[in-house]
């Protein structure tokens, strides 16, 4: 077992020890009271028989990551310019300067060694910083590829891979996010001068959050409403809805705006700091006819007609695999939050056990309370849980991606219309689980080492980005009350499977004299109950709405609520299978403690909403009953087993830059040298008397006036 | 109606105009699409009835609250130095430089208009920087106060008048925060030198997160082990465990630390930028026999005894009123976040009603969606919750004075227990409110001109200080059981109000023949399901702990859930009580407004809680599954009065510094403002092709050079 010691980077391991040269003080020989962290990790450690290594290649196998993570740390440990250590001390736009320069010398370091974009993509993770590149390798270069005609990809690809061209994605505007409809920004062609006539008609149509464009981007992809005369020769304009343009936005030389645009950053926001978020208008600026992005919308520049496809509906496959994506990033972010919480609520003790008359016995470790437990446990539970979702989705993408080529979706359909609830509910468990592990940490939660900040404030966007998460579930919801239906309208063959769920429900349970499921002694039947409150919430939902023909906004919040309950749904139907299909070879060992974490993450997310269950048939009031003293039993069978749990999602120190979650369990140095030798606000000596409006000692008003200026 | 233009100080009117000599550009002239944010407001305005001066002076009338925020915010409006509309550009670092330059000027100012301690506080408040000299005016000066005998009062009083002695106030250490037992610094009386040798043994008995130590204060209250001589001749020492000295940390000239001692701010942390946290280690430092602070505690210098009087228990009605206090400025906190929320929901507007054939109409305001509404009006209804409980608090405490200062606490005792659990879940309420409305306000609740993230930053830290949240539930529910034990055993008289009700629960109540209670027509029943239910939560954890002797860590999550229903059961009677006091001269129309939100907040909480309420006997399953329905009409009658509801607590646009917030509705402007003119990174000019290692345009590699120095 002491095979964890050996493979977890310990890039931290000597940050603690003083940089050479500084000055000598007492406090250099100092040691922390026992027992120590890293005694306390090591023990934990030996107690413990969790296969890191096995679970790791079991959740991390996927696309050589654990290889290439190693890899790729290796290369950015040992540039000065990736030092996290004292980044939190710089003004915002000091940290757009270090992170322009980090996404320079990233690019070069994939030139460099030959990084394919998987390393690339690695190289950004680990460095942590939002990229100001990031929109320019993302959404740009990807719109350019699939809305570009061939002769515009042939014109901008090379452009790009030398790195002249640095584009962003202009869609959002001041006024207007969700509801693309609603943008404003217009391109009027102008049959005369050939030419599109880009313009914000109002302050509102001020684009704005786009990525890249607020200092960094010289092009942008520009989504504008399409204004067309009726016909080459009348005056009167016709909307064709919003269309995407690309457009040069600044000098290529000096960098500086083109007249006619303005454009800038929208300033400090809650997090993404080294990304340039920004804003533009535009005052009547002409672009070319090759401007518009024709692979699938043309303009005819001299009939004036406008000729669209029929929708090649490639976007529904691909948006299957994004959300997919998004749901195996948040399975790492709460992983990471996890890992310092395990780590350190292991060596930060408190309070002799109250019922223990030795009163020399030694503070409890804080996890040893179920009142940490119940904070921490069941989200390092659920991080599985979101893998296994994260999986099947990615697998059934991959595993159909021929068919899916050919435009056949049977297969996905399903899955796509469900992946709106669970980009939702998983970016939601996600984001909450950052706060609710950081408040669990007691005060030095809230300090600079706790690796808490930076995370949560760049997190804390994804509830809101690529769907709001309150507003995307009514898209899940509105797919299964029509498929609530069709099966109640029961004619012909199911449309789908959920539609065959449905029937079945409706033939089996709905109204039927059915016993409760039996929970506590079979976790198929977890699964069942799971399944079956998802199938009453949907079919109540279809009686308000088709039945009561309810108004759709005054259903708004049940259907929220039959959105999760199906991804709740999904998620313990996925890890249920995964723990029992054929295929899984794992040893005994690791699926004995993968149960655990299953039943673990059923019963509690069960015992939030228990009433639903009860209301469904799904699970018995006593059953229900039972189930705070099971979580708390399955949280006491899992505490042992923690620290190795969260060892085996193998997030290095680099990573984590965290005094609290460090792998050696240095707490306490860590903390204290962060404090005592990095903080550049020690080697100032300031004047505190109030009368004095000198601000630092010796230097009169000067530091009042340089501040003031700032303001 | 018109008298709310009128009433709110409108300081933030003027900033969205250019300022004067900024160069001109097309936008100048842009305004947002229309509904414009002022109309809507407007109308929001002219729709309701609620009477808002009646309102606020219902709310603030206590201490002249209103008269003194508008006298104070004249004053700071018009100092340069207080401005705060780039201030979230600046690094940690200048960020304590502004701090300690306002703490001085509000002091300064203070003296200059005469200020007493309330229009300084108020002036703090509104600043809503946390102030360097914090710590100063809190802890430092009120523990000499209470802890100092008269001759050390003597001493020090006129030095901390002059402004000549700063201090602190050192207690946590690095590795003991609530534990105060567990502290390692000690200070030990050395008999031949008459003096007392401060030391830190360890790394962990380092002081750690007092505020103003860092930088600012030249001395300290350091709380540390008192170790003495068993006898003047004796070498072996014995432990009386913590007591405060008062120590010298710096020089008086040059404020340079003092040999002998390491202290330094700790660095960066979620909040509390402008505010030096600290850390502080002693090396053997010899301070004399007047250092300890010996109004309670003594030791003879020449016999080396210890003596205690018995202890005066002034702190337990102090106590009571700092909890007050915390729960009156969660009621602030909750109220500045719903403002925003309540403004912006108006004033954003986002997709047509799907119900609605016309597809020319207007898009709805988002807080007409109940998906919206569920976030922010329960919200809007706490902070009135936890209103009157802060009120009947200290009311409590200030009727009863004569009787504290005597040390007759039996009217307070009972609201003194009960205060942890109410600190715990006022605090929470607070805390997770700003998040939860953040969230609801789209992608500019993620940018800097929210409002949200200062208040957020700063406000997470609650939680934790004062008692960590989860922790301190223990108290309030042990003191719940042992009254339920003395009400079982029913001997003699009841000890106060808490086993009295108990006596009754279990006479009229416990394992009777009776009927849930009628909450949906009769508000008295409302109060009465939530004291049943506590009742019978007391008494299952009674059993537990007392009959079956389960073991007290076992039972945490059990006593926190008795804790947080018997706060709830506090909230409610107390609004309930606020409503129908014979007293209360509200006009009906008040009245009627403040009913609803009584309703919605009480239906709220037990909606979330239900089967609990069903368990006890308290409410029936019928009327459980009413809630949501009637919680959703709730939410419907309060939404038109919720613009007018907000602007009654009469947050100055100066204290919200919010764009989404502002009392005229010129959102977008100001958020364009922002950006456009305030943003000091649009003045700077990128290179951003990756093969270059120059950053700035012009500048070579010098920025590059100036930035990893900063690393």
């Amino acid at each position: 077992m002491a095979d964890a010691e050996d493979n977890v980077p310990d890039s931290n391991r000597s940050k603690c020890a003083k940089a050479p040269g500084a000055a000598k003080d007492f406090t250099d020989d100092l040691k922390p009271a026992g027992p120590t962290g890293p005694d306390v990790l090591a023990k934990e450690r030996n107690q413990s028989d969790v296969p890191i290594d096995e679970l790791a290649r079991h959740l991390l196998g996927r696309n050589d990551f654990l290889a290439r993570q190693d890899r790729v740390l290796r290369v950015l440990e040992n540039e000065p310019l990736f030092d996290k250590s004292k980044q939190m001390n710089l003004s915002r736009p000091d940290r757009y300067h270090l992170g322009l320069a980090r996404a320079k010398k990233l690019r070069r370091l994939a030139d460099q060694h030959g990084w394919d974009d998987e390393d690339h993509s690695m190289g950004q993770y680990l460095c942590d910083d939002v990229s100001p590149y990031m929109v320019h390798y993302a959404m740009f270069i990807t719109t350019i590829r699939e809305q570009g005609d061939e002769r515009q990809r042939a014109h901008w690809t090379p452009k790009i891979q030398a790195g002249d061209v640095i584009g962003c994605y202009a869609q959002t505007e001041l006024g207007h996010g969700s509801n693309v409809k609603g943008i404003e920004c217009e391109a009027r062609w102008d049959p005369k001068a050939q030419e599109f006539i880009l313009h914000s008609p109002t302050l509102t149509a001020s684009k704005w959050w786009n990525g890249t464009m607020g200092r960094t981007a010289n092009h942008a992809i520009v989504v504008a409403q399409l204004l067309l005369p009726k016909s080459a020769e009348s005056s009167e304009y016709v909307y064709h809805g919003p269309h995407p343009f690309i457009v040069q936005i600044r000098d290529m030389k000096t960098h500086e705006n083109l007249p006619g645009i303005a454009v800038g950053d929208i300033g400090p926001k809650y997090g993404y700091s080294p990304m340039d978020n920004g804003y533009m208008l535009f005052d009547h600026f002409r672009i070319p006819h090759s401007a518009m992005l024709s692979n699938y919308s043309r303009v005819d520049p001299n009939t004036c007609t406008y000729s669209k496809p029929a929708n090649p509906a490639v976007v529904y496959g691909s948006l299957t695999y994004v959300r997919a994506s998004i749901i195996m990033h948040a399975r790492l972010i709460m992983a990471r939050a996890v890992t310092i919480a395990v780590r350190y609520g292991c060596v930060r003790r408190q309070f002799q056990d109250r019922d223990n008359n030795d009163k020399h016995a030694p503070e409890l470790s804080v996890l040893d309370y179920p009142t940490v437990q119940i904070r921490i446990l069941p989200l390092l539970a659920t991080a599985f849980a979101l893998h296994y979702t994260g999986e099947a989705m990615q697998n059934l993408y991959e595993g159909t991606r021929a068919q899916i080529d050919k435009g056949d979706f049977s297969k996905l359909a399903v899955l796509h219309a469900q992946s709106s609830g669970l980009k939702s509910l998983c970016t939601e468990l996600a984001a909450n689980s950052i706060e609710t592990c950081r408040r669990a940490m007691g005060g030095h939660g809230f300090g600079g080492g706790s690796g808490y900040i930076q995370l949560n404030n760049d997190y804390l966007s994804k509830p809101t980005v690529e769907g709001d998460n309150w507003m995307i579930t009514q898209q899940t919801a509105s797919y299964l009350i029509k498929r609530m239906a069709a099966a109640v309208a029961g004619k012909g063959k199911p449309l789908d499977e959920v539609d065959e769920a449905c029937r079945t429900w409706l033939k089996n349970e709905h109204e039927k004299n059915i016993s409760p499921l039996d929970i506590l002694r079979d976790d198929w039947k977890i699964v069942q109950a799971f399944q079956r409150r998802s199938r009453h919430l949907t079919y109540q939902a279809y009686v308000e709405r088709e039945v009561k023909k309810r108004s759709w906004n005054s259903l708004l919040l049940q259907l929220r609520k039959v959105s999760h309950a199906e991804s709740q749904s999904i998620l313990v139907t996925n890890f249920y299978n995964a723990l029992h299909s054929q295929q899984s070879q794992m040893s005994p060992t690791l699926q004995g403690h993968l149960t655990t974490l299953f039943r673990l993450f059923a019963f509690y997310t069960m015992d939030a909403e228990a009433r639903d269950f009860l209301k469904a048939n799904a699970v018995s009031d006593a059953d229900l009953d039972e189930l705070p003293t099971r979580i708390q039993q399955l949280m006491a069978d899992i505490r042992p087993h923690a620290v190795r749990l969260v060892d085996s999602w193998k997030i290095p120190d680099f990573l984590l830059d965290s005094a609290l979650g460090r792998y050696d369990g240095k707490v306490y140095e860590d903390l204290f040298n962060r404090a005592h030798r990095l903080n550049p606000l020690n080697e100032v000596t300031f004047n505190p008397h109030y009368k004095s409006d000198e601000i630092v000692m010796g230097r009169g008003s000067e530091e009042l006036k340089r501040i003031l200026a700032k303001l």
